[in-house]
């Protein structure tokens, strides 16, 4: 008996790799793909928001020795709940309380696999059929990736460069209509490494309500802000609409491979249980992957115990990054951009060669 | 602006809740929720394949020693590449080489957060649209919860409880079409405790052959088998059909809440990469949650440094652990069961009590 005489029922299907191509991995490959290889110059890494492999980004001391005590303890061993141990919701809801109205409760968080799977989470239970979605252009692609895996579909709104990557409100309205469910943020921004004000992100809780559909504000980000703009938590807008927020220690703590994530559901008014998303979200959680019940045990003591003098150095580091960055690029001529970063780690500039010339060149 | 008078557009899928419906945790939640309240006599948890909240069944020492190592050597803080870093890839085909008839390949191999993730992606990249999977009955819940989310048809196919727990062959063939895809074999079994011998596996291989499927061996209780029967890895027979293996730290090094599991594809004829399977779980592994870096980091320490004392010491504790309950089943009138179990770490037994009986007792 060949091979040749079995007839296999199996057959992959084009619509997974249609989903992963919209990944930055993907890009990566055709611009690799597209370099000329007789080319001798060096290409420049320019990073991916990930700086854990430099010396000077080393996580903080307390966040290792938290790691390494739950590890010893044997404590941590045990497959977490799912949506993660109440100790480790509780030290979240905790510091996510500290510039807040009021005190979070752990039951409005649930612990991820990262804020990869937070958003694996939120676009799956949000996507019903004839359902849409608003993502950012230009945005963080796994959004669109995820969407497209779950049939949910894609309507893009602009940032708008000369508003410092502000969200064209009125765009917005004109792409919403009654089966748009929601529209995610990234704030601080990848890749534009815009930080919103006060008063803007007020507008677009405003408008949201108005148009009927949730806010997904992709935090991963948050607090590192290092311009004029403080960083507000999308959160504060709860009683306007359902917002959930996306968190993570990858950046903060520069440990994206520790893989810990977090949702935080703020919605005073009960709008989501009435709409049954709480519940499809526990559901949805009950078949996929934990994060790591080691890196939870941890949690409490790496987000209480992290000196103040840990972050302010990282942004420092950050904020002398985008200065240094500012100053070469000024002067190279076919770069231009409306304003320099103020918040994570993306500088978004503007190039004058055409993709394709660039590709080629 | 009051809440009641927007019109919200999102709202909970029910599809959702029908896949979680299907796991163990919401069967346990019905168990409770039926228990007589007042009714003092104490409740016995009878676990749920993990042991290691019980000090005898702690992990070895070099397996916490390689996780330390791994923290304090901050080499392990990055985002892992989407298959798994090489290293552990590598140490995973080492590992899985001992019994193997020719060196297992590193290409082979991609890592997952635990077991429970390779069972999503497998069955999300073979759940095409009218395709069907066979899973056992009884089987391991989450399979019929993945597939009931991915809208795979699920068809039973029996164990056969006088034949120490084998498969139905026949029951098999009349079940299958052309549109059955996979069916799923867990080994040492979950719930059933058995072990399958050589010669059960090869005929499982020739008639998923005939059939036209491929198999999924679900070993993540590979190794716990501590009858008579040894333990045979279903990858042996990959020249017959092709077969991935899910295997996982979770079992036999009793650290669940590590999070660190994998899949070995073995299809030495090409066929899984001709029928495009191999080129769908890249492209979903690219949108899906990463492993922990720290765990991957520590796995060749783990894989490598285990002491042969470490794994006996398990095995005799699971052993002693099924004469035990045994001994004590015996006893019990109401309860019978047709063999002892061999390996993994459960026992089947019949109650002659009707389930509608003992939920209202
Ligand atoms: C905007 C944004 N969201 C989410 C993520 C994923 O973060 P995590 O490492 O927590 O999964 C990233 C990572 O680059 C990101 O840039
Ligand atoms: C048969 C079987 N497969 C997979 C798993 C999931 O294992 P992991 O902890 O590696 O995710 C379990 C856990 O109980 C299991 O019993």
């Amino acid at each position: 008996m060949g091979e040749e005489s079995t007839m296999w029922n199996f057959e992959g299907d084009k619509h997974l790799n249609k989903a992963s191509a919209c990944t930055i991995r993907s890009f990566l490959t055709t611009v690799k793909e597209n370099l000329n290889q007789n080319d001798d110059r060096p290409v420049i890494p320019l990073g991916h928001g990930d700086p854990s492999g430099f010396p000077s980004f080393r996580t903080a001391q307390v966040a290792e020795d938290a790691v390494v005590d739950a590890v010893r303890s044997a404590k941590f061993n045990s497959y977490s709940s799912s949506l993660g141990i109440i100790n480790a919701r509780r030290a979240i809801a905790e510091y996510l309380s500290h510039d807040h109205p009021y005190d979070i409760s752990p039951e409005d968080v649930f612990v991820t696999v990262g804020a990869r799977q937070a958003i694996d989470v939120l676009i799956t239970v949000l996507a019903r059929p004839g359902a849409n979605i608003l993502l950012p252009r230009p945005g963080y692609p796994l959004y669109e990736a995820r969407a497209v895996f779950s049939h949910l579909e894609i309507r893009h709104f602009d940032l708008l460069p000369e508003k410092a990557w502000e969200v064209d409100l009125n765009g917005l309205e004109t792409l919403a209509d009654d089966r748009t469910v929601a529209m995610v943020l990234v704030n601080p921004g990848n890749p534009c490494g815009n930080v919103y004000t006060h008063e803007h992100l007020q507008k677009i809780a405003e408008t949201a309500k108005k148009l009927g559909f949730l806010i997904i504000s992709d935090e991963a980000y948050g607090y590192l802000a290092f311009g004029s703009t403080p960083f507000v938590p999308m959160a504060r807008f709860g009683s306007i609409v359902p917002v959930f927020t996306i968190g993570s220690l990858s950046k903060r703590w520069m440990v994206p491979g520790w893989r810990i994530g977090w949702v935080l559901t703020s919605d005073p008014n009960g709008i989501l249980q009435k709409h049954k998303i709480t519940e499809c979200i526990k559901s949805y959680i009950d078949i996929s992957a934990d994060p790591s019940t080691i890196i939870q045990g941890a949690l409490p003591q790496i987000l209480k115990k992290t000196p103040e003098s840990f972050h302010s150095k990282t942004l420092n580091l950050l904020r002398e990054a985008a200065d240094m960055c500012h100053a070469r690029l000024k002067k190279i001529p076919c770069i231009t951009y409306p304003s320099r970063p103020q918040g994570s780690m993306f500088f978004m500039v503007r190039s004058s060669i055409e993709t394709q010339e660039f590709l080629r060149a």
